[in-house]
Order: structure tokens, then C-alpha cells, then sequence
């Protein structure tokens, strides 16, 4: 297949080339010196600040107020939980020397907070009064990655990381429900990316964790992405630390914690959910560019389109648009539109001599309707936000019907290994780990959730016939 | 002198003691688990939020982008810029360990970004069409600090780091001075610091730069806060990573760069700014309460008046006034007054049965009129809206007032001395390192700054009576 030299393997060729060559070609990310970290860039950065945005509006909505805690942390805290240190122990970075000298005590590079978060709670919490606390904060993590995958496993990554200390069970639960909600409707309403929430098997909890949920989506090679997990921490971190609080009685209690994360990895999750063989495709509501104009016009001609050009993009900046103009003289439009194509702007429009003397635009659309339209100049405002409002929930559908497609409810070992050779089964099983770890082994496959809107259902295991677990169907599918 | 428990030493009795009491007793800080690092609490936080949107607003408004470069830097990188590894090697924390192995090049966890960026640049500038590249990153670094303070001196802190590079000196050093200008509006339009912008003398110079401009605030022990850098670094870092361009002959040439940052260190200016004996005074644009409302009525009455305090936060808060209500059952009115004047909130609205029943609400300011004054609630809105623009031009002018009374042009040593005891002095200098040495050494006073609006002056140095260096008097001062 032909391509020029910005071109990328086709995604139907090779996913993985594909995914590996467009995060760099359409400028998002770039490797860094020290193995596995990531630099990224104005256009990925954009991204991420639009997600964040969003997700802290809704985390300051629901009670929560930022922090920011230290990113060193004692060895010796890791140690308190005896699961989460065993969980974390072979990801750690450790800082030995520091100011000119061997440190008495090592420091690990955070690679999550709870250790730090929950000796400040210790310190905080008295009484029923001082709950419940909900903290977040925004901040760097690493955790060695020997594969690294820029955006999706990263040594350095970027996420938000919610820590909450509650009075009961009951409290802290509602708290991990509420904001596995939240990331399902950042993930789905921002990111246009229909999620599955759900409850992860004990096998695949987070180390430390009572109870982990999560947001699962599906990605075009059909695989799943874990885009967000929330945890119901009991009372392990609590015990560990100290964290306890006097009740109306009077008398000492254990605190109940939770903890929930979202990642730079939604900007994988992105990538991944809406590209095609052409490139990126972005959804409206995280496009560092929504619409780009190119005005096709040389000479005398050129300077009066693009003042004309300048002159709508003011109006739709105005209007709340985030349009940028391509002006560069020393490439072609051709170029132009497959470099925009390639970096998924969802509109893009074209402004020559005639289109100007008649007082339209050509508006093309980057997934969805093929051929190009006339608009007029005049309503551009108008028409154009119906149009990003349009391309955001089209995109929404198609991946929604997209992973329906993909997913199958099977009842026999022949049909799930079908179903998730291409996508995700739905399917009764024992519980048993080993049994898990049989599936994996054979096939790739793990359990991704017990999704919260399965229905009730009971059966045989799909892989070893013994009595199924949970009530329910688990949804099972190669993960990234 | 007598105060309760949630008091502070008086600031006129111990300046040093006051604020290392006040910034954990107001709950904007605590001191971390590793040594030098610190928790910044949500109350801390927040000002450091409302800061952080100001700031970044100038800086994309200037035509920067943000991007995200890796906290881990190859010891080596350090190196390639004989000053600058000068500079940082005794503060560096050194990552050696990671994965569970030893690493084989050791990894500096960042003390700032020139090398990394200064590497990645290197790849992105190509031809004189790529210039300028305008950069900022948003990112915590770490210095290791023997001598902690917290948001002053701290192991770990927050800022942004502005990086860009240019086709030439004129064009490195408009950029240098813009974003000088930027950090000086922001200090004196938000933070209500009335900043003297300034180059730093050569003995004072960022490590690796050719010219360091700065922004010194007066602290109200008449010391002076280094609020704020920009950095002209000519061609060195160009040079050390090899960021180059082809003009538009075809030549190569080296990029010119600059880089300038502002941090959490500007809390720790707010607080010594504008604060006295009972504790912070917080600017209204920095305030993460502006109002905050104590409703005074016990039993029966209470409800009542609680249910229009709360009516009446929900119209301030549709005024866009950031308002607390602070229904704490537990604690007496005048407990409440003692702590929001800790915690330096302007304006408090106080409201009971009888203010109710007249239709008004008794208003007090932290700071410039004695007692308190009633307020009709229907006007609240406005009326509050208007007294918390005249709190930051009165928290200004007052501060600007202080750094005048404070500041005198000396021209003997006797004069000098005097003046850099309780404030800064205007002097000649030599410009000699080794005179400056000596008057750090007898006064502990520093070149701040040759200051940009300075007049032209010279003669002999008020030290050692050497011709003067400059053309201008030199702004001496202790310092933070
Ligand atoms: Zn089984
Ligand atoms: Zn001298």
C-alpha cells in the first residue's frame, strides 16, 4: 500500500504498528531519554488538559478538594500493607542518594499514594466530625515498565488519584460507586468512549484492595482497555496507618478508604476507540482543534482569502470554537489535509477565490459522510457546532455498535475462544483463580468485569464446568 | 501575651516563628515524611490553584503551549552544561535503583527541565520556520534542601518552567522580558505583591544563563522573596544538545533559548506579605473563600437563620463570589471570628435573628477599618462584589507603601547598613563578586536586583568606593 512519508501502517495491516507509529507521526508523544518515559506534547498535552478539565470539574462537584502530596515515600511505608507492598514491589523506582549522600532510609519515586495519603489522614481524623475526607490529587507516578507503550504502560504517567476516608462500609462503598459513575461519564460523554463498569474478580484486584470496579472499553483491534478503576480499600489501609476517628459514642473506630484513578492512558484509550487506517480521529470534546481551515489560494488571491480566512476564525473562536488556520506557505493543500486527517481534526474547511465570491465554505468531515458540503460563510457559526455536536455523538454510536458487535454471550469453551480471538465474551464461570489462569494461558483472555448491569444468571463454568460464581455473566477479553 | 490554642506568635514578636506556625495552624501546609517535602493542604492548595489559572491563562495568551517532559533525567544530560551540572550537583536526588535492579546509568530526578527539553528540542527544530518554539510545562521538582521552609525552601515543589528557543538574541531576549512582565502583573494584579522587576548582577545568575531577570517582593520583616525568574541562556544550551536551525539562506545556525519560572514559593510570598499578628490575609483573588458567612442563633431561631444564610450563599455564589458558610454546630461565633481571621478569609458576614428580621447583615473586613458595618442583604451581591475589589487594591497600596517606607537610596556605609537591617537600600556598586561577598558577609544583604526602571546613576561603589558597574543603583537586601 502506498503512503507518503507523515503516512502510517494501515490499522487494518498491523494495530500494533499502527498505534506505535501514529502517536508519534501526529505529533502526541515522543519517547524520552530514561527507559519508558514519555514527552508529551503540545497536541497530546492539549488533550490530556481537556480530559482534566472535565474530570476536575466533576471531582470538585461531588465534594472533593485537591492536595498535593509529596512523590517521595519512606520505604518502609510500602511495608505497612503487607498486599500492596508485595503488588508493587518489582515496579518501584528508589531514590539512594540525594544531596551528595547515601540517604539513611531509601525513598520510592510514588508509584501510588495510599501509603503517603493514609499517614496525613492518621493525622487529620479525630472524630465523626472529620468525615467524611475527600481528597484528589493531580500528579505524576512511576512504575518501571520493562514493555513501555506510550500512553497505555508508561514508566512516568499522568493521572488524578482520588483518596476518601468514610465513617462505615455503606459510606465508603457509595463514595467507590459515585466515582466509578463519574469516569463512565467522562469516559463516555468527553471521551466517546462507551465503557462497561464493572466489579473486577478477586484475581485481578488491586493490591490491597477489598473491593476493585472499573471501566472497561473496547478498542478497535477489539481488545479492552482498563480506563479507570475505583477501589473499596475496607479497612487495610486504615489499620495500617492508624486512620481512626472517635464516633457520636465516643469510642475509637476503624476508618473505611477508598481510592480511584484515570490515567493519561484515556488518551490511549482514545487513540485507539476512534482512529482508522487514515490516523487519529478525536472526538470534538477533547480536539485541540476542532476545525481547520485551509484557505487554497496563491498570490494576489492568497492574501485576500486569508483575511477573509482570519476573519471567520475569529468569529468562530468567538462563538467558542477551537479553529486553527493553516497557513503555511511551503506546503501544498493536498499535504494539508491528509497531515489533519492523520491528527483526527473532526472538521476541516476549505476557502479558495470562488468559494469566498459566492460567500461559502467547503466543510469535509473526518469520519462518517463521505464527499465535502457547501456552507455559508454567514451561519458557519451555527452549522458548525451542530456539526461538532453531531460528529461527537456519532462517534459515541459507532463505537457503542462496534463493541455490540464484538461481544457475545457463549455458553461453550469452542465459542469463547472464537469470541475473543476478535472481542469480548460474556460468559458464566467458577471463580476459581487457577481456573482464571488456565483461560489466560490458552487464550489470552481475562476477566475484564462482572459488568453492573449484567443480568442474574447461574450456571457451569464456560471452561471447566464447575458451579459458576457471582450471579452473573463475567466479561472476558484480551486487555491491554 | 496571651492566645488560645489555635494562635500564633505574634509576627512583631517572631517573624520566623509566626510564619512556620501560621502556615500549618491556617492548613495550608505540613511537612512531609521525607525530609524537606511537604503536604500542601487543600486550603494551601486551592491558592495555589487560582494562582496556577491566572498564570497559565498569560502564558497560552502569549502563545505558549504546554507539554509534558519525563521527571527522570539521565545523569549524564546534567553534564553537558559545565555551569549548570555546577549549579545543581549538590541538590540533586539520584534515582539508582529501579525495576529491582541497579541501574546502569544513574537517573536525576529533575531539578529543572533545560537538559531534557533542551534534548527534545534538538529534534523538533529543524528550519527557521519551527521558530520560536514556545514551551511551558506545569511539574514538580526537586532540589535537596538542608534547611527546609516550607513553600520557601522545600525538597520538592511545584511550578511551571517556560522553555523556548528563537532565531536570535533580540528576538530570546523580547521573550525573556515579556515573561518577566507577565510574572510582575501577576504578582501585583493577584497576589497584590508589589514586585521590583530587575536583572540579577552576574554573581547571582541562573547556572547556564548569560542574563537572569527577576521579581523581588518585600516581605513585612522587610526581606526580600525572589518571586519569579527569566532567563536569557544565550547559546549555551543550544550549543550542549545541538538545537540548530537552517535560516533562510540554508545556513545552520544555533537557537537562542530562554527559560523562566514561578512557583509554590509565591504562597509562601502571600503569607508574608499581607499577614500580621492574627494570622494570613489572604488577597480576594487568591482566596479560596472571599466570604465566608457565620450564622449566629441557637435552638428554634437557628434553623431559620440558617436556611436564609444558606439562600444567601447560594446568590453570592451566582455573583461569582467564592463563599463558605460555616455552620460548624460545634464551636462558638467567636471561636469561628479567631479562625477565619487565621486563616485570612476578607470578608465575613455575620447573621442573626435580629439582622434577619431587619434585612441586613453585619460585615467585617480583615484588614483597614475597625469594626463593622451593616449591609442591606438584598444589596449583598454588589455590595460584597465592590469590597472585595477595594480589599486587593487596599492589600496593594499598603504593600507598596511598606516596600517604599522600607526602601532608602544610600550612598555611605553607615546608611547601608542601616537600611538592609529593616529594609532594602538603593546603592552603587562595583559589581566586583568578591565586594559583594564581603557585604553578604558583614550584613547578610544581596544584590536583589539592578532594577529595569532604575535611573541612571553612577559614581563610587557604597562599599569600597570602586568606580560603580551598571549605570544604575543596585537594590540590596537580605533575603528568603
Ligand atoms: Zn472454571
Ligand atoms: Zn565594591
Amino acid at each position: 500500500m502506498a503512503r507518503d512519508e507523515r503516512g502510517v501502517t494501515p490499522q487494518s495491516e498491523d494495530f500494533s504498528s499502527w498505534y506505535n507509529e501514529l502517536v508519534t507521526k501526529a505529533q502526541l508523544v515522543e519517547r524520552g531519554p530514561a527507559k519508558g518515559t514519555m514527552v508529551i506534547r503540545p497536541y497530546g498535552y492539549r488533550v490530556w488538559e481537556l480530559l482534566q478539565a472535565e474530570l476536575d470539574r466533576r471531582i470538585k462537584d461531588t465534594g472533593h478538594e485537591n492536595a498535593y502530596f509529596p512523590l517521595f515515600i519512606p520505604e518502609s511505608y510500602l511495608k505497612r500493607e503487607a498486599e500492596h507492598v508485595e503488588g508493587f514491589s518489582p515496579e518501584l523506582a528508589v531514590v539512594t542518594h540525594a544531596g551528595g549522600k547515601e540517604l539513611e532510609e531509601p525513598l520510592v519515586v510514588r508509584p501510588t499514594s495510599e501509603t503517603v495519603i493514609g499517614e496525613m489522614m492518621a493525622r487529620w481524623v479525630s472524630s465523626y466530625r472529620d468525615l467524611p475526607l475527600l481528597l484528589n490529587q493531580w500528579a505524576n507516578v512511576v512504575r518501571w515498565e520493562l514493555r513501555p507503550r506510550m500512553f497505555l504502560r508508561t514508566t512516568e504517567f499522568l493521572w488524578q488519584e482520588g483518596h476518601t476516608a468514610h465513617a462505615d462500609e455503606a459510606d465508603a462503598m457509595r463514595e467507590t460507586l459515585q466515582m466509578l459513575a463519574v469516569y463512565e461519564e467522562v469516559a463516555r460523554d468527553i471521551a466517546a468512549i462507551p465503557v462497561v463498569p464493572g466489579e473486577k474478580t478477586p484475581g485481578e484486584r488491586f493490591a490491597g484492595a477489598v473491593r476493585t470496579f472499573t471501566i472497561e472499553g473496547m478498542m478497535r483491534d477489539g481488545k479492552a482497555l482498563q480506563s479507570g478503576t475505583s477501589h473499596y480499600l475496607g479497612t487495610n489501609f486504615a489499620e495500617a496507618f492508624g486512620i481512626q476517628f472517635s464516633n457520636d459514642a465516643g469510642q475509637l473506630e476503624l476508618c473505611h478508604t477508598t481510592s480511584w484513578g484515570m490515567s493519561t492512558r484515556m488518551i490511549g484509550g482514545v487513540i485507539m476507540t476512534h482512529g482508522d487506517d487514515k490516523g487519529l480521529v478525536l472526538p470534538p470534546r477533547l480536539a485541540p482543534y476542532q476545525v481547520v481551515i485551509v484557505p487554497i489560494a496563491r498570490g494576489d488571491q492568497g492574501e485576500a482569502v486569508l483575511a477573509a480566512v482570519r476573519g471567520l476564525a475569529a468569529r468562530l473562536k468567538d462563538a467558542g470554537i477551537r479553529v486553527h488556520v493553516d497557513d503555511r506557505p511551503q506546503v501544498s493543500p493536498g499535504f494539508k489535509f491528509n497531515d489533519w486527517e492523520l491528527r483526527g481534526v473532526p472538521l476541516r474547511l476549505e476557502i479558495g477565490p470562488r468559494d469566498l465570491a459566492a460567500g461559502t465554505a467547503l466543510l469535509a468531515r473526518r469520519l462518517g459522510h463521505e464527499g465535502k458540503t457547501a456552507i455559508r460563510l454567514e451561519d458557519a457559526p451555527e452549522v458548525l457546532k451542530q456539526e461538532l455536536e453531531d460528529f461527537q455523538t456519532f462517534l459515541v454510536q459507532r463505537a457503542t455498535e462496534f463493541r455490540e458487535s464484538r461481544t457475545r454471550t457463549v455458553d461453550t469453551w469452542p465459542e469463547f475462544t472464537d469470541a475473543v480471538a476478535s472481542g469480548w465474551a460474556r460468559a458464566l464461570h467458577c471463580g476459581r483463580p487457577e481456573c482464571e489462569d488456565e483461560i489466560k494461558a490458552e487464550t489470552a483472555a481475562t476477566p475484564r468485569c462482572i459488568p453492573l448491569a449484567g443480568a442474574a444468571d447461574s450456571g457451569t463454568c464456560v471452561r471447566c464446568d464447575a458451579p459458576s460464581a457471582y450471579g452473573k455473566r463475567v466479561l472476558f477479553g484480551r486487555a491491554y
